[in-house]
């Protein structure tokens, strides 16, 4: 029986449809992904006619926010110019630094997946990979 | 006004449903992916330790199908050494030409999308995307 | 029975013919690429002695407004150093957020598509792409 | 003044026109692309309906005719398992050595660009090739 890493499906599968019911409460369009412990996605939505580029940047956002165990607007505030972390997005294969990725954690505060949102404002990016991330218990 | 190209996100999660359940029912665990007429990711979910590998893979197997129309296996018959296709799978940043692959018709015969599974034999992922392909009406 | 994914060939290469007049009419060399609803490829032309490096700048602005249905120099807009998609540029395998690129829209405004042109000063550059958006009805 | 390199737009944009025609007396849908004495992309037309995967793979044609200045199918009869130029398609990012490239000569018989044609059986791509290749005097 090969292991699973972190996040199962269903609990994945729970975090996207948490996040695309607030989606359409604060009435935005968004692509929505959600990585395992591994950093390797296991779950993907796009909304009808949300953002093609979205596609990529989710799923960045997820791996980025596993990737340091923080949300991404945090890294971000490191990577300006003059910052200690300059340039951070060059590595990995491209990162993205702004809002809408998160650690998702279970009930004993370890991290075992993150999500990605993308499609609108940072700020309702935030809210909406917030919203997935609290469905997971 | 944002537009959607194709299959719907409704759609795509009822072919990834449909998907699962027929791999479910044969006792394996795959990758399964929906692109839509435009050949860009809609929906995606992993089985829970199904192979790692196999996210990019189920990815490119519904590009590949969205990208010439016609099953994966198809085209890997016509890519053999010797044969007409002799080493297109260089293309399009890498092809996938072996079974697994399969465009998704609407009721009119129009490609709208296409599924991607990864994660058995080429037998067994063949048999899941045509489960996954025949849930979209 | 194949799809076609919003714009046709023939608006595609109108929007290219009244992009190259506009070129002509101000005095520059442009390279310049229409893309479809799915973000593919569709028509594309060079002038005589263009830059070279525009070929593939044209391609990314026209991808770029696609993927996010606004005017590339919008987007540049928000992803300057402190902005809040700083370094937005790293994804989807590189964009260009510089002005050039536009969506093209239809007579009942939906997005079908866009164009990117490049060879000139970014102002240039955005009133080419103008002329060859509003080509199309 | 710039210079431009061989081919000029208006030749390329001759060849699309008479590849398209030759394309649609035989009833395909192509993809054509045309690219200078440099290998670098002047025109490019995609029918309606016409393949996705061929936008990059009459790409790859055009360039790999005149990266060797001969028949893309000429090649594939040389790369063949066993035979001298195995493997050459993991070259230059990727080529592609089945019929519908061929270079493109002037009256001097210089060659001056290539034209690549993907959408249909090779035999067919190869056709159409020829008619956008002989309308260039």
């Amino acid at each position: 029986m090969p292991s699973a890493v972190g996040i199962t499906l269903k609990q994945a599968q729970a975090a996207v449809a948490a996040a695309i019911e607030k989606s359409q409460a604060i009435g935005t369009l968004m692509d929505i992904a959600v990585v395992d412990a591994g950093g390797n996605l296991t779950a993907f939505a796009r909304e009808d006619g949300a953002w093609q580029g979205s596609i990529d940047i989710s799923q960045i956002k997820a791996r980025t926010a596993r990737y340091f165990d923080m949300p991404t607007g945090a890294i971000g505030q490191l990577s300006q110019p003059g910052g200690p972390l300059f340039g951070i997005e060059h590595s990995n294969g491209g990162l993205i630094t702004f809002p809408g990725g998160l650690p998702i954690k279970n009930a004993a505060g370890e991290v075992i997946g993150a999500i990605g949102v993308s499609g609108s404002s940072v700020e309702n990016d935030h809210t909406v990979a917030e919203a997935g991330a609290a469905a997971v218990k």
